[in-house]
């Protein structure tokens, strides 16, 4: 989405959403589903960032957000929702999602 | 370090600690060192799990911890104060790290 891969988030505290998947093996649209959800989200009230890294194992993505609000309403956006379902019946083998308050950060810096 | 991926965490609330990183060129030790601290987090009072992914732009781990008091005290545990330090000067490019209280969590299930 940009060169930079971290968010770019406020001062604390905001939401973050920790989305861990096993994925099934091969793509089956998989790379053009979550390039699309990545631009969705982006267009989403309240949104404030996403990094996502995936190896042979895991994937893990952290979607941020304002509020908790914001991440349930991001949850239940109709296209989003679609996805949702494909992801449980064909995408991912396994997932956790987590709700989280971030209430402290630093950087390299 | 086991053949499930995902962090068995309790009901929340737990904290979890989001460790994204940019990493320089080549391993120059780091796949040992992070074998070793991820033994060693195993070993303190109040973990709860890890999750890792990293692929070539970005990695992500996340640390699971009973509460923040266990999370600070991992980070001044003296073996992983010094991989803190080779982190910062030779591993990573640029990270950031984000202290957060989980309030949901769901599965696939």
């Amino acid at each position: 989405m940009t060169s930079d891969p971290f968010a770019q988030t406020p001062e604390p505290p905001y939401v973050a959403v920790v989305f861990s998947s096993v994925h099934t093996d091969g793509d089956d649209g998989y790379a053009a589903m979550a390039r699309r959800m990545g631009a969705l989200a982006a267009e989403q009230p309240g949104y404030l960032g996403i990094e996502s890294a995936r190896d042979d194992t895991l994937g893990i993505t952290v979607s941020y957000w304002v509020d908790e609000a914001a991440a349930v309403a991001w949850k239940q956006v109709a296209e989003h929702l679609v996805a949702q379902e494909r992801g449980r019946s064909a995408w991912y083998d396994d997932y956790r999602v987590r709700i989280a308050t971030v209430t402290r950060d630093y950087g390299k810096g």
